[in-house]
């Protein structure tokens, strides 16, 4: 078991990491050469959350607060995000703003088209549906706490 | 199609954010103490690569070159990677060092043992054969040129 693990860990990873920089290379967008990945993925973020601090972005993008601040400001420059009302004024909430809902539709869009054309060829329905079935399932376990 | 892509679109990042976060939280070895994420991640590229630059590592890791630098700097003065020895003295490639290669298996040892944890009561044998035979598939699409 253990030495499939190790290589279903380093090939995620490598679809990561490789996947990413073909996406940044290939997918033709405005919205992708104004916005870095990771302020795309930080307002994916905000927008799956609903209200998310800033400390909690820095946790779930797992890099140093100081990293977050300027995606943040430039979010927050850009209206895709605001600062929410809250009750407690002394926690700053993020929320996602109309335009950022469509910069995010927009951006999904455009990496969805790509990568249908990057697989239909090559993979399966069936992979498809099994992708989905096995993936719902580990978001779940990852969901669960006490692990 | 179109709707299925998008949805495992999101679960690959879902997982990936939420694997990190859980993973961070959960496993403890001294190592992921002492490093981020990040730097055990840009370990394991240099390592992958053979030898690279710190541009490539920049486009790799998807973050701007000022980014990139304090991470190589962490490695370099713990001696887990050094500058190569190359014929063309002005391009600079960083490569692994023994010191290095150990910290990642060791840190790969027990990423593996929480991941196998997490998994093993609910996740079949059949569908870590499937993620497998799909993953190697999607990694041999991404090294291909051209699309």
């Amino acid at each position: 078991m253990d030495q499939r693990i190790k290589e279903a860990v380093d090939l995620f990873t490598e679809v990561m990491v490789y996947g990413t920089e073909k996406v940044i290379k290939s997918v033709d967008h405005p919205l992708w050469k104004e916005y870095s990945p990771e302020q795309l993925q930080m307002l994916k973020l905000i927008s799956k959350e609903g209200q998310v601090t800033s400390s909690r972005l820095a946790v779930l993008q797992a890099v140093h607060k100081s990293a977050i601040s300027s995606r943040i400001k430039k979010l927050l420059q850009k209206e895709l995000i605001r600062i929410a009302e809250t009750e407690d004024k002394r926690i700053k909430m993020l929320e996602i703003t109309e335009a950022g809902s469509e910069v995010l539709e927009q951006s999904d869009r455009a990496l969805t088209e790509y990568i249908e054309k990057l697989m239909s060829e090559q993979i399966e329905d069936k992979e498809i549906d099994e992708f989905l079935v096995l993936f719902r399932k580990l978001k779940e376990i990852l969901k669960m706490d006490g692990v």
